[in-house]
């Protein structure tokens, strides 16, 4: 018999229920049992603690759930979902045309490829600096193709570990706050403030246009900034960009800049954060093809670091963020880069732009509509995202009501973070039929009302 | 004048050329400087200590630069790649077919898709349950299909943490110990043994059999587990795996099995973990699409979580996997697991392991080449590797003199760790002529000498 099966070590771990909330399923049945052989093996791992920290009830399966509770009691109804950013429109031709193709010729001996370089296809990457950073100095290797932003900010939480301090805009998209709850960064949920301790919260509400009052901000190591921003939909001017570039040196702080929706922008507000002075030695950018192509579910997008980023010994966090891309990455899908390039041609930039424009001319649909009850409406120009104001109101009742007497999605505005309570946020991706529709109903709901 | 401007907390870092290596870029020229102004601004962001716990030099960079080095000392020299275990020969037609009609269909109102599931398509899913695990009780709802194993295996990482105890088979993938040490769980590297203090090293050589001496192996919360072997090419045996499984039990410790080359296994062994009784209490299986359908650049692979595998708190790990999948990741290109269900599919599989089995045909006719030179041969019946001993000799050196005398690459058995030393690893994955003109001179070479 071997050493190790008389070691004796076995597993002693017991059901406990405290740990585990009841639930109809298996393991909750089995907890009733004292009896290790009759529950099951467990192993002796512990759970990571900072899995135990992460909110219970994620937003969006959340609100899934009351869509299909509002759907059981009301079957026949025509329900129209402007809940999660999700883009609905077809792709131009002309790029799945180019991804069709790319997938033929990986038939071919001429056209097979295999691995291609983690960073990315070198072509995409030179015509996403020459596109999207034209004259700030950016340049293809300091662009990393990825498959989306979600992905990239936790390849980010891993770069930068769990020693970091971290500020995150309030409300904001949740990948920042939960990633960094994932990777330790953020110390203890209080349950009464919703916020993780550890965490800076920078308000950005209505009261101070959606910018952080940076005078009484303390300096973190990073600082997560979206703009044009998830929920809010509020494009941050040069001059404020300019103020957070100079927080940032000031401070040695960097910021990882998401410019997911920059392609909504409407108005002279900058395009990415590398078009202020000063931001290459301060910035990472992170960005996407998703709503810009609607590549939501091809799944491409891309992060800058540039080459003058440093941490504090002088190190360029460029060659650790490679290490990263290389050791914990493959590249993206090399069909997926196929469109990516495709969308940057002359006729495939032209042809989705068209399609952003569609979802532009639905948010001004829906600012009119919201607007026109009296409502203090926000975002929407510069942004897929309208931010609706209820004040006093809580925004889970404020969905609830939307969605019990329209049966129209929306999206509550707590869920994006404390900040965000007294607020829904309403998605402009839909056909422009549903829009004009939903608009129509939520019209009649607060004439009504 | 706004607070913050007067905070005068001015970055106060200075180059440190002991922490920088000289090297011949802006960094290192800055670095001559005492001047700030004149050096650049750098952050106070203090690099991550555990990326400065990795080794430098990547193992197949490495590889590439002496390439280079060595074609532009013989530019005429026709290079033989058998290094990067990279696919070479086309993907069937059946499957780029499908991935083509559905990124045309992405043009198309009604075959349009935004978002999928960030699991994976639920058809996708359950497919390779059906394929892959019959009647091993693995079902849909436990796959998380992926963009390739590498990918998953740091999302694993980042589902675990820190704090767990790590056990790496030595000689592997460099994927594992790399992953480990940047999320904090490897502890410091010790230059002379080339080892992670923290990390348990089992030995797999030739010594052994390439199964390691579970009597002897000290009990760690995590074991990771290549079979078939990446770089030896052995495939443990079903009995050995039971050892294994039964080892993990008693131990209360996870495997995380990496299955990424089951589809080149041509005996009785297991293609699968789930094959051993028990082993779903127990263990995680990584997989992949990438040398089984030629997918290394499309990328798509999956993770089986099963629902019986419990932290110590009897936690169910996949409800923690499913949150870290829905966080750090958006689901796989749309087009790639059309692709996959493609492979799946009667005559997809067919077509498929067609060219699995051409791969292996290669793998023959390499063992044959070195066996007739009476070196001692392992791998390459169950897997595209074969893994070639030069007892005593540096496999560097070896790597250096094939590359220099027959213009063929292969990978030295070092750059997959202390274990691999003295041997040489060849890849199988190539076109039959090179395959027979890579044997070719080898036998030379080995006659001459």
């Amino acid at each position: 018999m071997m050493h190790f099966l008389s070691q004796m070590a076995f597993c002693s771990c017991r059901p406990n229920a405290v740990l585990l909330r009841p639930q109809p399923n298996r393991w909750a049945s089995s907890s009733k049992s004292k009896d290790d052989s009759e529950v099951g093996h467990c192993t002796r791992v512990q759970r990571n603690v900072n899995m135990e920290g992460l909110r219970t009830g994620y937003l969006f399966p959340e609100i899934f759930k009351r869509e299909s509770e509002h759907m059981q009691k009301k079957a026949h109804a025509r329900l129209i979902r402007l809940g999660i950013g999700d883009t609905t429109l077809p792709i131009p031709d002309i790029i799945t045309s180019a991804m069709a193709e790319h997938a033929y010729a990986l038939s071919t001996i001429q056209g097979y490829k295999g691995y291609g370089a983690e960073q990315g296809n070198m072509d995409l990457r030179k015509a996403i600096a020459e596109k999207f950073y034209k004259d700030m100095g950016v340049e293809g290797h300091e662009i990393f193709v990825s498959d989306g932003a979600q992905s990239d900010i936790s390849r980010l939480q891993m770069l930068l570990g769990s020693n970091v301090t971290v500020a995150i805009q309030d409300p904001s998209f949740p990948g920042y706050t939960d990633s960094s709850v994932i990777v330790g960064q953020a110390g203890k949920l209080e349950e009464e403030s919703g916020k993780y301790g550890n965490i800076v919260y920078m308000n950005c509400g209505s009261e101070n246009g959606f910018f952080p009052d940076l005078s009484t901000t303390p300096r973190t190591d990073i600082i997560f900034f979206c703009s044009p921003n998830n929920p809010t939909g509020n494009a941050a001017s040069r001059q404020q960009l300019q103020q957070l570039v100079d927080f940032a040196r000031i401070n040695g702080s960097i910021i990882v800049y998401d410019s997911a929706y920059a392609a909504f922008i409407s108005d002279e507000s900058p395009r990415s954060i590398f078009e202020i002075p000063g931001a290459k030695e301060v910035a990472i950018e992170i960005s996407s093809f998703s709503k810009f192509a609607g590549f939501t579910g091809v799944r491409l997008g891309w992060t800058v670091v540039p080459e003058e980023l440093l941490y504090s010994n002088r190190f360029p966090v460029i060659k650790d963020y490679n290490r990263i891309v290389c050791t914990c990455f493959n590249g993206a899908s090399n069909i997926a880069q196929a469109g990516g390039l495709a969308c940057l041609s002359e006729d495939g930039y032209k042809a989705v732009t068209n399609v952003v424009n569609y979802y532009k001319e639905n948010a001004k649909i829906l600012v009119e509509a919201f607007a026109s009850l009296g409502l203090k409406v926000y975002g929407g120009k510069n942004a897929p995202y309208i931010w609706v104001h209820f004040p006093g109101l809580s925004s889970w009742d404020v969905f609830n009501e939307i969605l019990e007497k329209t049966d129209v999605v929306t999206v509550p505005g707590r869920g994006f973070g404390p900040g965000g309570e007294g607020y829904i946020r309403v998605s402009a991706f839909g056909h422009r039929e549903n829009i004009l529709e939903a608009s129509m109903r939520l019209k009649k709901l607060f004439f009504l009302a």
